[in-house]
């Protein structure tokens, strides 16, 4: 069966899924995009997913006229009908199409273009999660906006191949002796029981996982510091790990850095770590009325 | 007439120049891309941009394999059938569809997809040339890899429009203290009779009228100092100018700074930009066989 495909308030099949080569999305990166996943065909944390959605074209200045409540009525419906249970919506917003011109201030005309689609993924990343991953460090050459969850994304492909070039799984980047997040998910790592993380300011994306771990944290009485952490305290820390949507919370078990690999603290999956994704877990059956996948039943 | 646009190897009209959601320039921004100005329908600079073209897909892992020779003629065909003899040619190439991913490692049917079109430009920007721009003055807020051609241009079409929304034609960047280049074009000044601009490092698009300007002063006698100037010293010049394909040698005549607007120099153009401009119009008129359509001849 063909993906459907939300194109403003039409629904196509993926393979009709087509823009013009002026939508400025294809020639700027013009536009912005969330990953929301779902499970048991419940959206997980979907409101502060379309909350940031509307921030994000309000920071770059692409109105956001679309109803909020359409918008998850119709990626509602799409998830209803991907005929799986367990997977992810993908959707962006570009400013629209014009003739090419950095400048659309004089634009009268431009039509905000939104794309919606699920994708299927079928498990949680049970095998990540448990035998945690490795990464690479190397230095954050991203803009100043990484707040925004925009699609200027060329930065993060380049130091994710990066990474997988050297079989890591993901890139962790620091600015100015900083670590700053991964190419694709925040980073947080494990010092003497207390976690640290960035502060959600203008050089990280704020993940709403990184949102929901740090309530999580509050509630497990596990205090977090949202500091910028050096590099050596990253290479120093007792755990770490990232945290994003799809991917979750996946320990780091190990990082490449002058082509050597280090461990971080004994190269497991720490016992803080393991504590957080049992609460994320428990939040995730709650939230979308599933039972943990991992316990058999009687 | 509608604008005919090539796909790989196809011809297709405008209308019809569509590509699939799942194109990497649409969802990461991921390719490249360059704009080559012909007068007189002929391309001035051709194989500099042809040549950076390559380059920059090199820079981002993109397979150039498109044969230099059939590409010129591919885009010289479209010039010809193009209707108007002044204007230039977009061009821009993605890493191709696939599934959405960071990751391309991994695909190994991905095809590059080449997009060129023209676009009619009737007459050199003389107006600007001649009275100059004010432009406004603000951070660099793009990522660190300025000298790839790529599509990842939020940054500079947020600045851009800012600049606009000031009434100021371009904006003109710093990082760290010192003067990048603008938003869309090069910047140089002249202080006591030398041109000064920033070095061709990550930080700045080596732009082909920056390297043209370059070898015309040159053979001009004017010296030109290629190194980083402060922002007081682009405050304090005597004279300023942007360079780019299609705006050609513009001067600076003014800046916005804390929403006040300050004279670069007398405010006017200044004797060493309208020399440069001078030969620069001088070489496109040998390059594209074409006499000087400010003088009339009897």
């Amino acid at each position: 069966m063909q993906t459907k495909v939300l194109l403003n308030d039409r629904i196509v099949e993926m393979n009709q899924a087509t823009v013009s080569i002026l939508d400025r999305g294809y020639q700027f990166g013009d536009g912005v995009y969330e990953v929301i996943r779902f499970y048991n065909g419940e959206f997980f944390e979907l409101l502060p997913h379309l909350e940031r959605f509307k921030k994000s074209c309000e920071e770059v200045g692409i109105p956001f006229h679309f109803e909020l409540l359409t918008l998850q009525k119709d990626i509602s419906n799409l998830v209803k009908s991907a005929g799986y249970s367990s997977g992810y919506l993908y959707t962006q917003i570009t400013r629209g199409t014009m003739q090419r011109n950095h400048l659309y201030l004089n634009e009268k005309n431009l039509e905000p273009q939104l794309v919606a689609y699920t994708v299927k993924e079928e498990q949680r990343p049970f095998e990540n999660m448990t035998n945690g991953i490795k990464v690479l460090l190397c230095e954050d050459i991203r803009w100043l906006r990484c707040d925004i969850k925009s699609l200027n994304l060329l930065g993060s492909v380049m130091l994710k191949n990066q990474a997988a070039s050297l079989d890591a799984k993901e890139a962790v980047l620091h600015r100015n002796g900083y670590i700053t997040e991964g190419s694709a998910t925040n980073v947080f790592i494990v010092k003497n029981g207390k976690l640290l993380t960035h502060p959600a300011n203008n050089l990280i994306l704020n993940g709403i996982t990184r949102q929901v771990i740090m309530a999580l944290a509050k509630e497990l009485h596990i205090d977090v510091i949202e500091e910028a952490f050096t590099i050596d305290e990253f290479r120093l820390a007792d755990e770490a790990f990232t945290s994003a949507t799809v991917s979750e919370i996946c320990p780091i078990i190990s990082f490449i850095e002058n082509n050597n690999e280090f461990l971080i603290g004994n190269g497991q999956r720490g016992p803080i770590t393991e504590k957080i994704q049992d609460a994320y877990t428990k939040k995730i059956n709650i939230e979308t009325k599933l039972f943990n996948p991992n316990v058999t039943r009687s």
